[in-house]
């Protein structure tokens, strides 16, 4: 009587299902090396943002310790990490007043999470639920470095006063914080260190009116991914807050900040057809496996919904995913390009780098770890989602 | 002694977390009821997409028995709903060959699920692995109505007979499929009821020319939301799929399908700034709850990443999310517009419509069910993503 050896299949990105997201762990440890000894080199700490993440695997290889520093962008992950016993935490965005009561939760827990604000509205209900829980929040003053979005503009002496005044009555001013969200628009390595320098001198300047008036303000707390990577000085600042940098991604290569080999993030997919009268080739990976960020289609080379590699991650020359529906990715070559369309049978395998790592890995629920010459997967680390 | 009584909170729009994704149950029926009573005046089954609600509560409420029909977008969903007792599904995706054994553990169950396929490659995989697994795998070949992705153009008489050869080795021709996907960007309804023609006759089209080779061709089947509200006649097709019509959203107002105030959906979100120099409201609701959809883009009225209504979902005069980040809205009016900027403080809720349905969905992991004049939560229906 013979019958087959029962084998267990080795998870390898032949085999794994489609789409899928796959993580370079040896292209995430170099990003994370790169920035952490530029920033060894400036003198400042690295406060990582972990909401292109959301996973307690990438985050405990980012930090510097196992209990923080660290940024979040809510409040779950704020409890989500906090529970993974990282307790030095910023919510960087603006606090409304009925989210409070979920922040004194989880500091009642023991973990350091600290609030961010730029009214004095804010500043009254943070004070006011202090006070209530006999818990000073400790809160950011957000500063507008470059019109981006949020904050006050650090000449706005009066309004900076008036909030670090209401803070004073129950909270605790911990410092100020800036983002300079305009660097990802920036043209050239001379725009990305102004870029840099204004959000080092809005925040600097911010924090020296406060501590004029009498406030400390222990914390100057600065960042995005190209100020981060391009700041010639930061004198003044304590900490530095950047995220994307620990996958970079299309629209990161596209600012200059990194190489398209840099991107340590990739969407698994499978052929599984082709038009070839339009020179398409179709892949089971569309807008839901890829999302529908397009942050490319400003810059220079518009990368379509993706940069198409092969199984190994070697991009083919010119092939972008042109267009997206939910569940398929129309590949074809880039506009104005001769390149050839290469011969992908139905079954081939391909990766497509992402325009926005955070938006690509948010269609996810975990990273397939792999490393940079190997088809194994070496890991499987869950993500998370949500509010 | 005195201690204060213990009161339990009634989920509200004014307590819940945000943000959340609403689901107006009463205009979900509405819209549920409009296209069922249209198909059945044509005289065809309504087989739902479930790709849209990905969830078990909404589909029991469109699908018209509790086993189906249904259409799919992934395995997932197809495994999913054959748990709960939906069994007669297709998988209207191209079918990779790794996929297939995937098919067969599923069918294995009792679900009837059913392929789709455009090329002989595939027919041959599907016809191979039903041999090997002695079941018959039923398949509908893809029609191309329009151009629009995927699919045979149904003049295609040669490909079209050899891919229903292959099949016939071991695999079951169930019919054809196809998808007017080029009606989103119809303009005016009798561009519509151009596409909505189109769709049909090339689906009967192509069944003809398989009958006449001697190939059973049981199923037509055809759908779009656009078309599926404008088709006069679908004489010769068995079966309409369509989805977003559940929920609808702002690309199918602006298409014309549907009026603002049959939109089911929203994003919740609270007020957390304001940058008054510039007319901006920010709110706590960005991409990551919007989604990064930009389908309004090319239509004649751009509703940025959505259009804001107040807490009852009745939308202020062209406020729309003019940018977003991840967790932040910048809602500002639109551009051309004279409208004045509504006093909204730190704290007001809002509601967001979305450009589209299907994406928005995905960015939440539950549906906070309402009817349309009262606050209360009436229910929590989970949804699910991945592959």
């Amino acid at each position: 009587m013979t019958r087959d050896a029962v084998t267990w299949e080795r998870p390898t990105l032949k085999n794994v299902g489609t789409p899928c997201l796959i993580l370079d762990r040896d292209r995430m440890d170099r990003n994370i090396r790169r920035l952490r000894t530029r920033l060894d080199q400036l003198g400042v700490a690295l406060r990582p943002h972990l909401k292109t993440a959301k996973s307690i695997d990438a985050a405990r290889r980012v930090m510097t310790s196992s209990a923080g520093p660290a940024t979040v962008s809510t409040l779950k992950e704020a409890e989500r990490f906090a529970a993974a016993g990282v307790t030095d935490l910023i919510y960087a965005v603006g606090i409304s007043p009925d989210k409070i009561e979920r922040v004194l939760v989880l500091r009642a827990t023991g973990a350091d999470l600290a609030v961010t604000l730029d009214t004095v509205e804010q500043a009254q209900a943070v004070a006011h639920a202090s006070r209530q829980a006999g818990d000073p929040i400790p809160a950011f003053i957000e500063i507008d470095c470059d019109g981006h979005r949020s904050g006050v503009v650090p000449g706005e002496r009066t309004k900076l006063l008036e909030i670090a005044h209401a803070l004073a009555e129950g909270a605790s001013l911990r410092g100020v914080l800036t983002h300079a969200g305009a660097s990802y628009g920036a043209d050239g390595d001379d725009a990305l260190r102004a870029c840099a320098e204004g959000e080092r001198a809005s925040a600097v300047k911010a924090a020296a009116i406060l501590r004029e008036a009498g406030f400390a303000c222990p914390i100057v707390s600065v960042g995005s991914t190209p100020t981060a990577h391009f700041a010639q000085s930061l004198e003044g600042v304590t900490e530095v807050r950047a995220g994307v940098f620990v996958f970079f991604d299309l629209v990161m290569a596209g600012v200059g900040v990194c190489q398209i080999d840099d991107i340590a993030l990739s969407v698994l997919g499978t052929v599984i057809g082709h038009q070839p009268e339009k020179g398409w080739i179709l892949a089971d990976a569309g807008w839901m496996a890829m999302s529908r960020d397009r942050g490319t289609a400003k810059q220079k080379v518009d990368q379509g919904y993706g940069l198409v590699c092969d199984i190994h991650g070697k991009p083919f020359p010119d092939l972008i995913m042109s267009d997206a529906n939910q569940e398929h990715g129309i590949l074809s070559i880039r506009s104005g390009s001769n390149a050839p369309l290469p011969d992908l049978p139905i079954g081939t395998r391909i990766r497509i780098l992402p325009n926005h790592a955070c938006a690509t890995a948010a269609q996810h629920d975990a990273y397939q770890v792999v490393c940079s010459d190997d088809d194994a997967i070496k890991a499987v680390w869950p993500r998370f989602g949500g509010w």
